[in-house]
């Protein structure tokens, strides 16, 4: 079946000091126009840091659009022009102040398909130092190095239920089951 | 470490037709002031149809904001007044023209927490039957029954990159091992 929805005309309907809303006229494959909205995203990072000892580190913090504090795992924008493992490196380092020897890409995901064009790239991380933490100004972020069963118990009691940690936890069980192996970087 | 953030003011910097975009002023924990824009999301659902010879009830959808195509479990917003497990029975039957027998909510996640209140409720489906699907006006919408260890094998291959899809197979895993119950609704 031909899906694809050819764009006809596109607007930037709100551009906000951090969202930017594109409104798009689109032909549907039926002939047909409709109008798509959504959500221009630079892309994101999310590692999973895992020590020797086999603990997690995470992150806590308030997240403001849905009222509450998420534990979650680090992680963060890209940058203008910033090669994704660099976010990674940096992000870790800012959100938790660890650093890591070894790197392994282990895919990539979208979050938010129906409005946004987001994706996230997931990164573990081994052989972690402990240096320093220098998150963003006027962002305010608790460390918690979690044992992983601990963090699966967690999620399946609905403590842990942020997507994107979520999303980490499968790529993190097949990696250690052999069924991933990720590309060292 | 206190981490809320309150809200000050609150306004609607955009409304569009589907998309709503709120930019609050907060205070920070530090007592300094910043913004936040996020988008507002009447919930989801996302409905993991698992017929009785193992195979997975999948779509595929053409998805405007990333430009292509991808297969990804049946999903969609709630209604005004709907109960989120009303919205699993209808949004599998009109993607799909699937009706199933039992039902168990296994979990809430939420997608995006960085910039949307959007949360998804999973629903695990069995004892299917097929009927006719009823895709919604502008809707296009394939439907793949494939082996749930294809599914896998092509999410490890990043054919299957769908968050939402990702965190519903998590789940699948964990109902499977029976480290998850799930709640019969």
């Amino acid at each position: 079946m031909e899906l694809t929805e050819h764009t006809l005309q596109s607007e930037t309907a709100y551009a906000g000091g951090f969202l930017q809303v594109k409104k798009d006229t689109v032909r549907l494959p039926d002939g047909k126009e409709a109008n798509r909205e959504y959500i221009r995203h630079p892309g994101a990072v999310a590692v999973l840091a895992l020590d020797d000892a086999g603990h997690l580190v995470m992150v806590r913090q308030y997240r403001y659009p849905v009222g509450r504090t998420f534990v979650e795992i680090p992680a963060g924008k890209i940058d203008a022009g910033e090669a994704p493992h660099l976010t990674a490196r940096r992000e870790l380092r800012e959100e938790t102040g660890y650093q890591a020897d070894e790197w392994l890409f282990l895919g990539t995901a979208y979050p938010c398909i129906g409005y946004s064009d987001e994706c996230i790239h997931y990164y573990l991380a081994r052989g972690l130092t402990l240096s320093e933490s220098t998150p963003d100004e006027g962002e305010f972020v608790e460390t918690l190095c979690l044992p992983l069963a601990e963090v699966r118990t967690r999620s399946l009691r609905g403590e842990v239920c942020d997507s994107k940690t979520l999303v980490g936890l499968y790529w993190l069980d097949a990696w250690q089951n052999g069924s991933l192996l990720g590309e060292r970087i």
